[in-house]
């Protein structure tokens, strides 16, 4: 009898320590108090880190985010994620707080990746294996990938655009040719979509592209609506720009 | 002799109490680490709450941030100011860390108020007694006071714009007009520039209201590169725009 309770116990404490090892829910390393992610929506991740210029961040950020308002699609949840939980300082010293940080468990599956451009990215950023390894791995299952201005600098770098045309912001057209020389670049133009890619020229501009995937996923309808929430008059037709349609090809 | 050092020593507390008192330095309530405030600059103040709008706090913020980069020109400080310190959150749902709390002391002059809209600028933000009296107070001073969209209700509220010709959001003018019948406002404009206010359409059109007051300042060669550097492709007289000159009248 005294054997069974000592069996019984030490079964339970075993029990008991494997439940706590195999059924301990992981810490979401993710500190935004109200944000909500609706399973029936897109998770829409923006890759940010210092030196992230604002209007790259923002423009797409307010057309997918204003999505949730427009009835019967598929809407957007927006966030953001970093290498870190601490504030962020984008390249005009706007300190913004990450939602997700991508080295750590608890990520969303990301349907779609917005990477707008930062400081760096010509440089040190194009060093950051981490980074880049968490692009190239989103990129695997993600519905979209797209650039914003420089932005392109690190799909490239991570070798996502091998074999489809891109682009990037205007001035930086020379040296995005010569430092991936095997790319097809095309210039003059506010964005270009291929296969799951959308690189764009970046800045103001930046609205435009984000309005072209809403367009392409919602309809002309939703994108003007969108565009007109934010004072943008938007006709696709209007805008110069390039979709690479392979099948046709 | 005793009572002389006695004298001396009280003497010396007093003076170092007073001194204390007197010279202390006041405690800055700012929490930007990097922020520098060149004296030989503008000091442009961006009015930041929950609910306030992304693209119409960074399109103008970017705009006058990059003047730095600018040469032989008294370019701008820019910075955010909040009655808290802890972060805001943007309506898209973008935690953003203020620079000042105004309601504090330690507030540089404001020689440029810019107040972007924000999602209660209707109705609660309107009841903010200390808010507007912040609006109100820096008016005073201020160069130049600016809004964005909706921020055109908090100066009408402030009861700043009476006499002056305002404009806002399209799709609010009747209930701008509605709520302060006795303003003199416009419509089918991208901003109106009357005195020391300049109020905007907002959205992406806080671009142009933006790099309207820097050809103002700096002339349309600077403003043009300001707009080339987000993309923007600037030419004042595309513009509908209303100035206001009272010489002339």
């Amino acid at each position: 009898m005294k054997n069974s309770i000592f069996l019984l116990v030490t079964l339970f404490f075993l029990t008991a320590c494997q439940s706590n090892e195999v059924h301990a829910p992981v810490k979401l390393e993710r500190e935004s108090p109200n944000l909500t992610l609706d399973p029936d929506r897109y998770n829409v991740a923006f890759l940010i880190m210092d030196g992230v210029y604002n209007t790259e961040l923002t423009a797409p950020y307010d057309i997918f985010q204003h999505t949730i308002f427009r009835k019967n699609i598929k809407a957007m949840n927006t966030f953001m994620v970093a290498n870190t939980l601490e504030p962020i300082t984008s390249f005009e010293r706007i300190r913004i707080l990450p939602d997700f940080n991508y080295l750590k468990p608890g990520l969303p599956k990301i349907d779609i990746l917005v990477v707008p451009s930062a400081e760096h990215h010509l440089d040190t950023d194009l060093e950051d294996e981490a980074m880049l390894s968490f692009v190239r791995e989103v990129s695997q299952s993600a519905q979209f990938v797209t650039s914003h201005c420089d932005g392109a600098f690190v799909l490239a770098k991570a070798g996502i655009l091998d074999g489809f045309v891109s682009t990037t912001f205007p001035s930086d057209i020379d040296q995005y040719k010569k430092t991936f020389p095997n790319l097809d670049v095309r210039k003059d133009v506010l964005f270009v979509h291929d296969g799951k890619f959308i690189t764009s020229a970046g800045g103001a501009k930046s609205f435009e592209a984000a309005l072209y995937l809403c367009e392409h996923l919602y309809g002309a309808e939703i994108a003007r609506s969108l565009a007109g929430g934010l004072v943008i008059d938007w006709d696709l037709e209007k805008v110069p720009h390039v979709v690479i349609d392979k099948q046709a090809n």
